[in-house]
């Protein structure tokens, strides 16, 4: 099958022109058939600042009332996404901005009211793989930025490590995947305090061990959930590295055994 | 050679929701393929405000420094585009939202300064409608916002009249194209002050004779140019009505002679 990589940055990248400079040459790089996922949450809660809005934040997940969604809709469907895509272009990437209502790409349900009520922020149930591959084949590049709708004329709020093992997964049955999420560490790291402690490979075996002894703790867990759930159905690999590292074999590679 | 009705609305109507509940239902039974090109300016002159951005506007044109691009990025790529595609997915109309960045389908040049410097807006030189062509072809609906790019990385604001009749114009190569105005009035008025005065037709010798009288005048001279224009470049029809009326034989139909 034809190769596909599914780059995920965070807001942190996108946001600070020299990072995200490089970001996007790096990615414009990449030779294969690739997607571009971003984040932004750091734009949405400083406009949100400069328009009166709290940003409420509950186990570092936005809650997303009426209010916010507004933000979240122009900063990461508008703001940040069109100057990603515009940025791309300059570089030859024949980049294409989406939300998961654009041709009903990402479909999600509203997260059900249990302890915490997160407003409008979706779980993504379904994806369009096939219409996103068509694009991709005729040398399209996606750029999806966080946000899914409900097909009843809603739009949610969709974490973007989520958007992207979601697409991985979904593509998997068109590409072989690897689906790489940036960030601000060069990878999986055994002492948090020192960047040079990266695990080059784990497992689930090393994971559930770690976790155990408390290396691998907070935001980390759920990224690497992902990531073992996204290889359990079908993506070839996931790799955890340093934005700047991107095209380069290293970080942290996950497999399942 | 198949229809295809380009649909133009103001931000007015957009942004007010029984009119846009309204439009949207009767742009979603339009049997021909359709392309949905909105405004948005109401929205970002608030927006704009309410983050402590003046909004400067010369001759009912905005002028667009980096932040006021900011805010048009959002508004009009964002919040606007995203919310119009979520509620027609929810019509079951395939739509697509768009920038001219996206695919790269609509390359402008900034304005040149002369008298005035409008700062970020694009005057139209390419569009691609070959590419815009295949998806309609698809059943895809394209909603383009105001929105164009130049291909070194800027994002350009462009009056949305002019976006609705350059892709009029690329598309009348591949689809028998029908480009219908809406706006707040029921056509064009012989007394403005009349709303029953509807000129039911109109070529370049009476609207010629017309401004002469000092009968068109205002904003509705561009728009009528632009109209004449697009005939002239392929376009089939050009009608000029009232968003209510949208799918209805009224309001005034532009022809060339």
């Amino acid at each position: 099958m034809h190769q596909l990589t599914i780059v995920k940055v965070g807001g942190k990248i996108v946001e600070e022109e020299a990072s995200l400079e490089r970001l996007l040459h790096d990615f414009s790089m990449l030779e294969n058939s690739k997607v571009l996922v971003h984040g932004g949450g750091r734009s949405a809660t400083k406009i949100a600042e400069r328009l009166g809005i709290e940003s409420k934040m509950v186990n570092g997940r936005r809650i997303t009332d009426a209010e916010m969604l507004k933000v979240v809709t122009m900063v990461y469907g508008g703001l940040v996404n069109k100057n990603l895509v515009a940025r791309l272009q300059a570089l030859n990437v024949n980049a294409l901005g989406l939300t998961g209502a654009d041709m009903n790409i990402m479909l999600s349900e509203k997260r059900p009211v249990k302890e915490i009520d997160y407003g409008f922020v979706g779980d993504v149930k379904k994806v369009d793989a096939g219409l996103l591959s068509s694009l991709i084949a005729q040398g399209v590049v996606p750029v999806l930025s966080p946000l899914t709708h409900d097909k009843n004329g809603n739009l949610l709020n969709t974490n973007a490590d989520t958007i992207a093992g979601e697409a991985a997964k979904a593509l998997a049955e068109y590409f072989d995947v690897t689906l790489i999420y940036c960030f601000e560490k060069r990878g999986v790291l055994r002492d948090e305090n020192d960047d040079d402690s990266v695990i080059p490979q784990i497992n689930t075996e090393l994971f559930n061990k770690y976790v155990a002894e408390g290396i691998i703790q907070g935001g980390m867990i759920p990224k690497l959930e992902n990531a073992f759930d996204a290889l359990k159905k079908g993506v070839k690999k996931v790799i955890i590295t340093e934005a700047s590292q991107l095209g380069k074999s290293s970080g942290t590679t996950v497999v399942l055994k």
